[in-house]
């Protein structure tokens, strides 16, 4: 298989001599490092047309990258030097004199400029990498699909456990501690366990609120394997649900259902949003489904394709990315129902899925 | 007391007659909102000298910021609607003409000056926002206490749980739970639990292997609470440690205490670190202590000051850093200590403390 080194060099061949790459997810990408993105530091990869790649790193990271990355070589950034400085330097030593990037703060892309004395030009352009990264290879799909089958197990258990009496927190650690234990290299994010008032803000949150019977309480969790995020949310009721909640939560359902139906290569995600969008609107709660369909997801949460009324993206075979219609009412309460869903030749595939949600005995 | 929008136009009134926060961690502290700095999405605050703060927010977050934001008023940026010509717009109709901000990346800050058409200047300008995030208000440092507290009790787990036969993340799984279940709103950062040869990697991370009898664990955690992270490792030995461990843990254990000693209001940062860095220099293993002592923290696990032997800066009372010396031999194993300090006018106080570490009955 050709490496993604090698995937990125031959589409950016026509219009830059060298890219480098600066976002830490991204070098994780391309490197194919397993670990946090955090604790990469500032590391910056260079990536010269044809010759080999070098990954300049401090040396907190030195050794365990020259140890584990693969397809570029690793260079040590001293105590004492400037990252910037050894990166402008190898770009003017390389002779490169139209280099692209992806993602740079204002101020460092003033100093690389600088740098580079008008020697080379430097161009601002993530396409590349986003289109690389959008569409998942094999060995992503199946990362992300043990983090969805773990994401799956911890929402179980957030079935299992709510009740009333327990804090939110609560809740949220012993789904964390079933997805952990079994694997998961930790979150993707914050995991949300947004009850009563609470579940009518999408990002409810998680807070030491006592959940009480009749909340609705929308739970949106994920976990990670080796890097990969997947995201879920179900929405419960402690005790019996009233008959308004039922209804807002069929609703919610049959807009999530819809929209999968729409989900396959080929498909304008403006159009799997609007499948959604749709059955809301003709319930009359149009105005509190206050978000987008959905994301795509990979090495982060949020991540390209975007699914919604004004994106132009259209969906790719091995994109993987979220249906998570929603509806909101502030000072009453909220509904979001979502899985992660793989996209094939001719259909969605949910990667998370099942649990008799809504209702609890 | 003096809101932080307050004093951040005190501090920028001779420079700026307005200044845009962008960077979301920022957004948090400015607003004090209490919640993921990832699920804010794209928002921006713009603080203009002696007239309301306007925090400009998406349709998913602004019931929940417009209930929650303290110190400004919230508006809504509707969807189809471009947050930089919303805010572009608001610096024109305000006749602002010198505008600071905190960060932005390359091609938002070429969208806003273009928006502007030279109409007001733009200046990156992140010190003032730094200086006061840097020193902690008795608010922060609570929070940070209890993140501590929590820490210290998820690092007694380890303590208890480390033993031959378990993987790395199951480990991870009872520490976290342990923090969690007692009230942490997560992790500060990817629970580290690096055995075996991975302890010589000062990220090593947390896996799938088996921790073996005779392995180093180096364990670095953190817990959150209300936004505010505490940092802290320990290196635990499965079963005896070999004379060699022990003598390295003694050598980074003294380095620790020794830099310990210095931290107090306006002990310079490079003198802190080369308190730790003489006492293993001395013991000849100088070379393996590869990164600089610690770091500020609080909202984000890394802020200011950094205390490295290149800093410039000067210890202030209210600033929580870490002091984090180790000693990390590439094909055997490592050692790292670290707790996190709060500096006061005349001493420093551990936040994160105690356990008999190192030794496993």
């Amino acid at each position: 298989m050709r490496s993604r080194i090698k995937a990125v060099e031959d589409a950016f061949r026509n219009e830059f001599d060298g890219y480098l790459v600066v976002n830490p997810i991204n070098i994780l990408y391309f490197t194919e490092l397993v670990g946090a993105a955090d604790s990469l530091g500032s590391a910056m990869l260079l990536i010269p047309g044809g010759e080999e790649s070098t990954l300049h790193i401090h040396g907190v990271n030195y050794e365990w990258a020259k140890t584990e990355a693969k397809n570029c070589s690793v260079q040590l950034v001293k105590r004492g030097e400037d990252l910037v400085d050894l990166i402008t330097e190898k770009i003017r030593e390389m002779k490169l004199m139209k280099v692209g990037f992806d993602k740079m703060d204002f101020q460092t892309q003033q100093k690389v400029s600088k740098g580079l004395k008008r020697r080379a030009q430097l161009e601002a352009k993530a396409d590349y990498v986003w289109d690389l990264r959008s569409v998942k290879d094999g060995g992503e799909v199946d990362r992300i699909q043990r983090a969805a089958q773990l994401t799956t197990e911890g929402m179980q258990t957030a079935q299992d456990t709510i009740k009333a009496g327990l804090r939110e927190f609560e809740v949220a650690a012993e789904i964390e501690y079933k997805m952990r234990s079994h694997g998961s290299y930790g979150v993707a994010f914050d995991t949300s366990v947004a009850s009563g008032l609470c579940s009518a803000f999408p990002h409810g949150g998680c807070s030491e609120k006592k959940l009480q019977t009749g909340d609705a309480v929308v739970v949106d969790i994920g976990a990670k394997y080796k890097n990969y995020c997947a995201d879920m949310t179900r929405t419960f009721v402690v005790g019996r649900p009233s008959a308004k909640q039922e209804k807002i939560y069929n609703i919610v359902k049959e807009a999530q259902e819809n929209a999968f139906q729409k989900i396959m290569e080929g498909a304008k995600t403006k159009d799997v949003d609007a499948a959604a969008r749709r059955v809301i609107a003709k319930a009359g709660l149009g105005e509190f489904f206050v978000h987008g369909l959905g994301h795509g997801i990979g090495l982060e949460v949020h991540e390209q394709p975007s699914l919604n009324s004004t994106s132009k993206a259209v969906l790719k075979a091995g994109n993987v990315v979220t249906d998570e219609p929603g509806v909101y009412l502030v000072g009453y309460g909220g509904v979001r129902i979502e899985d992660t869903v793989l996209v094939k030749r001719s259909k969605g595939q949910r990667l998370t899925e099942g649990l008799k949600f809504l209702k609890k005995s």
